[in-house]
């Protein structure tokens, strides 16, 4: 544990090395809340964008390596701003919206796994764990949630202004999506982290259960009494070949 | 070890239920080398697919669960495929290339540690570990490599043919730099698995190094000297937010 408590210190303290420099606006209480509990801390994190990159013609491999930025927004996007960054490509620009990303170093193994029931029951089902050498527990939040539009080659657009209007509500809709994905994470996580006994008292005082309780009685989260013992959906065995978890 | 038996069992006796009822030519060597060991077994899997889906027009969030496939290819695609295709649309069709998927179940964590670095080092990065509740611990293999793109809304195509064209030649490269890194894999996990003393013969016997070896001394494997330790390269740390890990 000791190398835990050590390891968050001086993540904590460093600086944030990021292009923006700060904890996004849309999911700093999320960051606030495992940064305060003593079993976790954020190693790296995103609310989601929509970003217009401009990569370079016939190579899509090193798109990601020598790519330009024409534009980003955290929030919502607006027409006008897409359609003006377009005209500076002079690659091959590609539209995307990214999920809420979100990387959480774990004390132990089972705080990556309540961690993961969390993720996965607020619809980020590529969530993923991995342990590293040192014993560092890394749980990823990730969503399948994507856009991923071609819109330029060599410079030259290739799609006209009503198409771009859809994208731009497509795009839009998806951010709404992932908001509410981040608003039901934060739900979660808040009751998978009350302990047991303070969450019981909570539910007779209020006569109500909790919001994780409520999911978990719909079969929507498979685990034990406390929310310690909260256990991941487990996927879906011996399906082999084309088998999509997630239709 | 006794379950991990058990599991293994049921599952490879299992009737195949995923849609095409068995596995994708291009993975099934790995398929194989993987349910061979006694290490491991695969619970699903798809080699990767370029699929043309017609989801529910206005409605986003149930895409997944109202949609029906119009076209799919486990191979590269033909561009009057997916122009015949996308005139069934009657309501907003999407063109996805969805990369090499696989989800293997691991005896110990150590096993998942080894197949998530040989994951990672072929490019596979955003494969992740889940550990259930009755100690099943599976690994899942996954790319961010993808392409989802709108083109029709409400029946009506919104891009011109060119746009088309262009789009299939992308999803095509795609499909070709899938397949480099499933053959990346099926090399360092072949690689992985010969116990280190056969490796050390093999190495002296060729005077060669192996495949995985010579990844590591390029600094991308962070292991030590047997195939058993070898170890997830760790994640990046102290990036808070906006930070992407794969720039």
């Amino acid at each position: 544990m000791e190398s835990f408590i050590q390891w968050k210190k001086q993540c904590l303290n460093k600086i944030d090395l990021s292009k923006k420099g700060s904890v996004d606006e849309d999911i700093s209480h999320i960051v606030s809340v495992l940064n305060n509990s003593d079993r976790f801390f954020t190693t790296s994190s995103c609310s989601g964008r929509i970003i217009l990159i401009d990569g370079v013609s016939d190579n899509p491999d090193v798109q990601k390596q020598n790519c330009s930025w024409l534009f980003v927004t955290h929030k919502k996007c607006q027409i006008g701003d897409l359609v003006s960054a377009l005209q500076k490509s002079r690659g091959d620009a590609v539209l995307k919206f990214e999920p809420f990303l979100l990387h959480i170093q774990c004390r132990q193994i089972e705080d990556g796994q309540l961690l993961y029931s969390v993720a996965v029951n607020s619809g980020f089902r590529n969530s993923g764990l991995t342990v590293g050498k040192k014993g560092k527990i890394i749980m990823a939040v990730r969503s399948t949630h994507g856009l991923e539009v071609p819109l330029s080659h060599k410079g030259q657009v290739l799609v006209n202004q009503d198409y771009i209007h859809f994208l731009v509500e497509v795009a839009n809709q998806k951010m709404d999506e992932n908001l509410k994905r981040i608003e039901r994470f934060h739900g979660y996580l808040q009751s998978a982290l009350i302990p047991a006994d303070l969450q019981r008292s909570i539910r007779l005082e209020t006569g109500e259960e909790s919001v994780y309780k409520r999911r978990r009685k719909r079969g929507q989260i498979d685990g034990g009494q406390e929310s310690r013992e909260i256990i991941p959906i487990e996927l879906e065995d011996c399906m082999d070949s084309g088998f999509d978890l997630f239709q």
